[in-house]
């Protein structure tokens, strides 16, 4: 499995790609990060990390993309930048059709170092071991996204099986389509 | 002016257009609700924001789009959807070239009513008769993204007036791209 990880932001967004299936090596494909200024409009901000992002996605091809669900208890002044940019994120994934998943930054902690408490030293410590690196990737929000990555190749058989059971036990409902009604008077 | 408002919000984004100029009578061109279900995925829900988007902004053809800003201080349980749904509008506006604007609440409630607290009602009553329509736009958010629009266009004046001074006063500093620096190891 190739998971393309994304520790979303505005002004650094991290994005890693691993491959590998639970119980087996990892491997890391590459690592990177998407910035923006802030002396540019948060629109404009978008656009770049849009565009970043289909730049990875076209380099590497996931499989799946696993991103950092964001919570509003987060810091104040940084969580409406996160969850536009994951916001982006999000689509530029579902659009081509691919799955996406979000895991918590408690879940990525303690799928890689064993608790849900571990600081970003521990968490760079554990990404570089996994994937046999010579050193923590930098900055913090590229290691982050790897550690989304192996999180969710670790998770993603457990989830599938819950997955199965819940559309197996729940009747398909119909989607009211997003395509506006305009009226014009 | 043709303003294209937007309500922000994943399971009823607002969206109105207004044509008109500070200090003349407004019209409405278009109002409506782009709808997607809770049972989506997010990710599948900010697919369908952005198709309708898309299609309003191509039948439309809007000079500007109005958003509302988003604060991290509203309501918990929904303020990730409308930060998310508020990035696609964004984004969706600035990938073609368009200006976006972002009003507070209060701003659009103070524009419209002469008073930053108002309520949802007096919102409605005076778009009403500001758009000289039959009754208020229902929902809520419909009207909400006409109040938008009109908070926009009466504001343009004193906005732009008030860019030109920074941009003259500030001097232009160089961007840094948002292409991605991968590392392939």
């Amino acid at each position: 499995m190739r998971v393309l990880g994304v520790d979303p932001g505005l002004t650094r967004c991290g994005i890693g790609v691993v491959e590998g299936s639970a119980g087996r090596p990892l491997r890391m494909r590459a690592v990177g990060v998407v910035r923006t200024t802030a002396d540019a409009d948060i629109a404009e901000r978008l656009v770049l990390v849009e565009r970043g992002m289909e730049e990875w996605l076209d380099r590497y091809e996931p499989e799946v993309v696993a991103v950092e669900r964001v919570f509003s208890q987060h810091n104040v002044s940084t969580v409406m930048g996160t969850a536009q940019a994951s916001a982006v994120a999000m689509l530029c994934a579902a659009r081509r059709g691919l799955p996406v998943a979000l895991h918590t930054p408690s879940e990525v902690k303690a799928a890689v170092t064993g608790t849900g408490r571990a600081d970003k030293a521990q968490v760079g410590a554990m990404v570089t071991r996994l994937l046999r690196l010579d050193a923590p990737p930098r900055p913090a929000d590229a290691a982050d996204a790897l550690a989304l990555a192996i999180c969710h190749i670790w998770r993603a058989p457990a989830m599938n099986r819950l997955q199965s059971a819940h559309a197996a036990a729940r009747p398909r409902t119909a989607r009211t389509p997003g395509t506006p009604k305009g009226r014009t008077p």
